[in-house]
């Protein structure tokens, strides 16, 4: 019997930050993690980090690489109708703005970190369940090397995503779910070829929607609107540069194309918006995918998933030193609020792009008119801005 | 065979408004409406007045009874989560508010005007076909008082709503039809009540939406979302009340009930959204309900209705006065995008506070969390308020 102050299942960003801030506070953890270390450090997964999310790892002491490799982004391209139009976030915010550094890259910085600085951290840890939500030592239950173990908790955080085992060891009648899938997804493309443009392109076409980011000065993550159930081996390499480059294009501009490279790599990503309610049961307590999922078209994901553990580190920091669990008690009212946000503002961005397979022409000429508005009102480019740079943590 | 310059078919606030624009203008028009004066007097339509319809009915010369008797409001009343938030319209807009005068009382102003001063005003006038928009001189074929007739024009308009008879005197192939209904509808009540508050009410409940309006200081219009297929007989007085009351409650003030009276009339109104494009077909062109619908719930359609013969008079005006016909041929197009931006903002404001039959939770949470973000950002909020006062007129 292995035993803890906090027991953390899942070695993503949510756990490793957790892990990092409990560390800072002189709070003990234990990271439970199923993968083995290559795995966790090569999954491809989001790459804008909000303002908030870049003061949090600042200040937890893991922004060193962030600062020196990250690009600041000042705002994004919105492509409709064949036209380009721009939304500048600081003028638009009061100075926010967002900073492209991949959610991989963070995975990095946090498990070096963490092998270097921190408590324990486990590859390979297959945890089977959770118990004892309701008493004062919950019990984690895992495999590690072949044998089973046990690791007794003052409280266990399941970090461990929406196929996590935490949420699952909740009995059903105590969690809400909500939830909706979208009738399309997205092909995923990394390639090596510089990005088509110092910033993020959101395109809205008959065609489907198209996204153009990066990874750094010489690769492009580039995303394709699919139907689902799509097949990546249907998509050669150049027909993707051939749909990217007719989803893209400009009436004002008609030579205009992206720069091709090699394709490294493409798969099927769904699209699905999921939140369970309570993010607490007794000792229990979820954070990030584990609790919420959002659509990937407003780039929330991982940034809620920083702020859940910002709030919950300081929770259990105070629990800690006062012995008080009024922030505890809170913590999942507190990010609810921001994770309902955060939920609707991914749905509002995707529905707009997004052309849906029973689309009418009067659903298409909405999504036009609302992008014509927010190219053209101060106030509706402003609610996007706001809320695409994110909103300030919970005090 | 009757002559003018301009036939307008349909007596309702477009093509009255536009009979008294050309008069000013020195512009020959004859109205012919199909009803007698006493029905169009007393139908039941809208009651808000944007900021640009008051400016345009006072520049008219129809503003003296709707300056005296007209309710300005200077904001809305929005309660979901049985909490109440005010939207105050000019300090969001810059000074813009919405006036509260009945459909129905700008039409008595405009007819009793048309009637003492303006031309030709047909009550009972059938309309059987529209003929010859390719032509220079199109006709319009009418039975009045028994009578087959003929009207020579230079221009025909079609204000004759969305069942009129000019929109489908055009070749279906010529025209694109954009399209949605609703899954609910309203029942709208007029009550010998005081209006429960200064401003109009808009309810989000889980009953479904509702909305407080007024007449006049003694006179309320109450409006109850109901499913399609609703017979208003089967919703007695005491039913009506008891429903409002459910769907008004307030945490805040649990004593809360409106002031009771008599119902005076009760009637189930579709929910419909519709765009005809283009506007205009050679000599042939349409304005308001007859080229668009919107749902009620933004307040747009007779807003939409003086926008497009304020836009129409001036180009008409301008062809008689140079021959010049840029104007008239930029018609379509001018009054479309701001017709758009209706559409959409109409669409929005309805999804966003009716309950739909199907409606998942999650949708809920969703509208919930987009109603507490108008309720607490100042530009959500203001993107509300520029939309219900309303964007100014094209230039």
């Amino acid at each position: 019997m292995h035993t803890t102050t906090v027991g953390i299942i899942g070695g993503g960003p949510a756990g490793l930050l957790l892990a990092r801030l409990l560390h800072n506070a002189g709070i003990d953890s234990v990271v439970l993690e199923l993968r083995d270390r290559a795995y966790v450090e090569q999954r491809q997964r989001a790459g804008i980090l909000e303002q908030a999310t870049v003061d949090a790892l600042r200040a937890a002491g893991a922004g060193a690489r962030m600062d020196a490799e990250g690009i600041p982004h000042d705002g994004i391209e919105l492509r409709f109708g064949r036209r380009a139009h721009r939304i500048d976030f600081p003028s638009l915010t009061g100075g926010r703005s967002v900073m492209v550094y991949a959610q991989t890259e963070v995975v990095k910085d946090l498990v070096a970190l963490q092998l270097a600085e921190g408590d324990r951290l486990l590859f390979g840890a297959e945890v089977t369940s959770v118990e004892g939500a309701d008493s004062d030592t919950p019990v984690v239950r895992f495999v590690h090397e072949g044998r089973e173990q046990t690791l007794s908790c003052d409280y266990v955080v399941g970090c461990d995503g929406f196929h996590g085992v935490t949420r699952d060891s909740v009995p059903e009648s105590l969690r809400t779910t909500y939830e909706r899938t979208y009738p399309y997804s997205w092909l995923g493309v990394l390639a090596e070829a510089p990005p088509v443009y110092d910033e993020l392109v959101y395109a809205h076409s008959e065609r489907g929607f198209a996204l153009a980011s990066m990874r750094s000065a010489t690769v492009s993550r580039l995303y394709l609107q699919v139907p689902n159930g799509t097949d990546p081996a249907d998509w050669s390499s150049e027909r993707i540069w051939d749909e990217l480059d007719a989803r893209f294009a400009l009436d004002g501009d008609p030579g205009w194309k992206l720069e091709r490279g090699r394709v490294t790599s493409k798969a099927v990503l769904p699209m699905r918006s999921h939140v369970t309610e309570p993010m607490r049961y007794g000792r229990v307590l979820l954070a990030g995918d584990a609790a919420h999922i959002v659509p990937p078209t407003g780039a929330k994901g991982l940034n809620l998933a920083v702020a859940d553990v910002v709030v919950l580190a300081r929770a259990l920091a105070r629990w800690r030193e006062t012995g008080g669990t009024e922030l505890l008690d809170a913590y999942s009212d507190t990010c609810l609020r921001r994770v309902w946000r955060a939920e609707h503002f991914s749905y509002a961005m995707t529905t707009m792009l997004h052309t849906g397979p029973a689309q009418s022409p009067f659903e298409t000429k909405l999504q036009l008119s609302q992008l014509e508005r927010i190219a053209t009102s101060p106030h509706a480019a402003a609610e996007l801005a706001e809320n695409y740079t994110g909103l300030p943590l919970p005090r």
